[in-house]
C-alpha cells in the first residue's frame, strides 16, 4: 500500500499512545508515554515530539498528525479544555502547538469521536451512513456518524450517551443529570452490582468480578453472572432504544472492555431492542461489537489526519 | 414578493388542510376537507385535486406541491405506509398520485418533519444549524435539523421524541417501549394527571382541565395547576436533557397545543435543563416556543415543494 502514512496520538487516562498508521494498519509499534512521569506540559510535549521525530525517521513520508483527547474540545480552534489527566493542561491550543513543533498539518478531536470515526471508516460501521458508536469502560462515551459524516454538535459536545438518562428518578450523574447511564453500567458500577447480586444469591463473591471475569462466568453458565449481564443489557438497551427512536441509525457499534462480553451482553440487548422498537427502526438495524480495541483512538485520529491531505 | 408560490397539503387527524403559500406567508385561505366524509381514497383524492385546481386558477404561477402526512413514510419513493386516519390508504404512493393528477412536481414528508422544517426555514429555528423540534399534542412528535439539513434517519423514521423513554420502569409505550414520553405528557395524560392532582389536593376538579385551561389556571396562581406544569416540565426536561447530551443542538423549539402554556411550562423546563446539563450544552442553548401554530405543516411542506424548483 502506497498511501501517505500519518501519526495518531491518543491521550488516555494514564498514558499517551503514539503510532504511525496507513489507513487501518499500524505501521509502527505503539509508543507509550506515562503522563505521571511529567510534571510540566513542556517536558511532556518534548517527549511527544521526540517520539514523532523517531517515527518520521523510520517513515519519512509521514504527512500529518491526528490527536485524540478525552473531554471537551473546540474542534475549529484545536483547543482542549479540560485534559484533567495532565496537570496544567486546561485551555491548551494543543493542535497548533503540535503543528508548530513538527511542521505537520494536525487535527484535534475528542477520543470517543475518534473511536467512532475509526469504526465508520475502517471497522464495524463501514458502509453505513448513520452509525451510533458507544464505548463502555470506566465511563460510557459515544460518537455519532450521521449522513456519512462525524456529527459534532454545536459546541463539539455531541455523542455523550453516558450522560443520557435511563431513569427520571435515578441516581445523579456528574452534572445533576439524574439517571445517567454511566452511573449504572460503568465498570465500577458493574463490579458493585456483582458484589450485591452474589451476596444476595447467598454464595461467595467470585475472585474476578471485572467485566472480563463476569463474562467468563456467564459463558460458563453461572446464573448470577448471566443475570448481571441481563441487567446491564436492560440499562444499555433502554438508552439505545431512546437513541434509536431519535436517530433511526443503520448500525449500533459497541466498543470498550464491556463489549468483549460478546453474546452474554449482545443476546439480551438485541432481544430487548426488538421488543421495544418499531419494525422500521429494528428490522434492518445492525447491532455489533466494535472491530478495534485499544487502537481505535490512534486509527481514528490518524485517519482524520490523512484526510487533511486530500 | 415575486417568488414562485407552492401548495401545502397537510393530512391531519380529522381533516386535510390545503393552502397556497409564498415562503412563510399563506396567500390563500385554508381549505379543509374532512376525511370522514369520504369512503374511498378515490373521492378524497378528487376533492384534493379539485381544491388544487381552484388554487391554481387564483394563482396560475403555482409551481409545486408539498404533502405532509402523519406516520411512517418512504421519502425517496414518496409512499405513505400507515395513514391510519384515512380508510384504505396503506402503502399508498401518494406523492406520485398527486404529481400525476396535477402535473406539478411534488414532495411527501412526515408531518413532524414538516413542522421542524417550517420552524428552521422561517420560524423560531431560523439561523441555527442544529435544531430539535418537539410537538406536544395528543401525541408527542419531533423533527431534527442537523448540520443545516432535515435529518430523516436510515428508514425516514428519525425524530420520534415521544417514543423515547424517561423511565426504565415506567408505563409501556405503544411499541413495548417502557417509559415512552408520550405516555406522560400527551394531552390526555395531562388531563388525567390534573384529575388526580386536584382530587388529591382535596378541592374540586376545575371545569376546564385542557392544556389551555390548566395554563390559565397556573397563570392565575392556582398551585395545583402550577404543580402540574412543573411535573410536565420534569418529564419533558428529562427527555430533552438526554436529547441534548446526544445532539448538542443550538436550539430546542417546542410547538403544539401544550407549548402555549408559555412561561408556566418554559420557566421550570429551563431551570431543570440548566441544573442537569454541562455548560457546553446549556450556556448558548436557545429554548423557545414555535413560531407557527396550525399552519406549520402547510408552511413546512410548501417550503420543501418550493425547493424542488431550485
Amino acid at each position: 500500500m502506497s498511501d501517505i502514512p500519518t501519526i495518531g496520538i491518543d491521550f488516555g487516562g494514564t498514558s499517551i499512545k503514539i503510532a504511525a498508521a496507513r489507513g487501518a494498519d499500524l505501521i509502527s509499534d505503539i509508543a507509550r508515554i506515562p503522563t505521571q512521569d511529567h510534571d510540566s506540559p513542556d517536558t511532556l510535549l518534548d517527549a511527544i515530539t521526540d517520539t514523532v521525530s523517531t517515527l518520521r525517521e523510520a517513515h519519512p513520508d509521514i504527512g500529518a498528525i491526528g490527536i485524540g483527547v478525552p473531554g471537551a474540545i473546540d474542534f475549529e480552534k484545536g483547543v482542549t479544555y479540560n485534559l484533567t489527566n495532565v496537570r496544567g493542561w486546561n485551555d491548551m491550543p494543543l493542535r497548533d502547538i503540535i503543528r508548530d513543533k513538527t511542521g505537520l498539518p494536525s487535527v484535534l478531536e475528542n477520543d470517543a469521536n475518534c473511536m467512532a470515526y475509526a469504526e465508520y471508516r475502517h471497522g464495524a460501521g463501514q458502509g453505513y451512513p448513520n452509525v451510533v458508536c458507544v464505548t463502555l469502560g470506566t465511563g460510557v462515551g459515544g460518537g455519532l456518524i450521521l449522513n456519512g459524516q462525524l456529527y459534532r454538535g454545536s459546541r463539539y459536545a455531541a455523542g455523550e450517551i453516558g450522560q443520557m438518562s435511563v431513569d427520571l428518578y435515578g441516581v445523579d450523574g456528574p452534572y445533576g443529570n439524574r439517571g445517567a447511564l454511566e452511573r449504572y453500567i460503568g465498570n465500577r458500577q458493574i463490579e458493585e452490582m456483582a458484589e450485591t447480586k452474589y451476596y444476595d444469591a447467598g454464595g461467595d463473591v467470585p475472585a474476578d468480578i471485572s467485566p472480563e471475569g463476569l463474562c467468563k462466568l456467564a459463558e460458563a453458565g453461572d446464573p448470577t453472572a448471566i443475570a448481571i449481564w441481563d441487567t446491564v443489557a436492560t440499562y444499555l438497551g433502554n438508552c439505545l432504544m431512546s437513541t434509536i427512536y431519535l436517530l433511526n441509525p443503520d448500525a449500533i457499534v459497541i466498543g470498550g472492555g464491556v463489549a468483549h462480553a460478546g453474546g452474554v451482553l449482545f443476546g439480551p440487548l438485541r432481544q430487548k431492542l426488538q421488543s421495544s422498537l418499531t419494525s422500521e427502526c429494528f428490522d434492518s438495524l445492525v447491532i455489533t461489537q466494535a472491530k478495534f480495541g485499544n487502537t481505535a483512538g490512534i486509527i481514528g485520529c490518524s485517519t482524520m489526519a490523512r484526510e487533511l491531505l486530500d
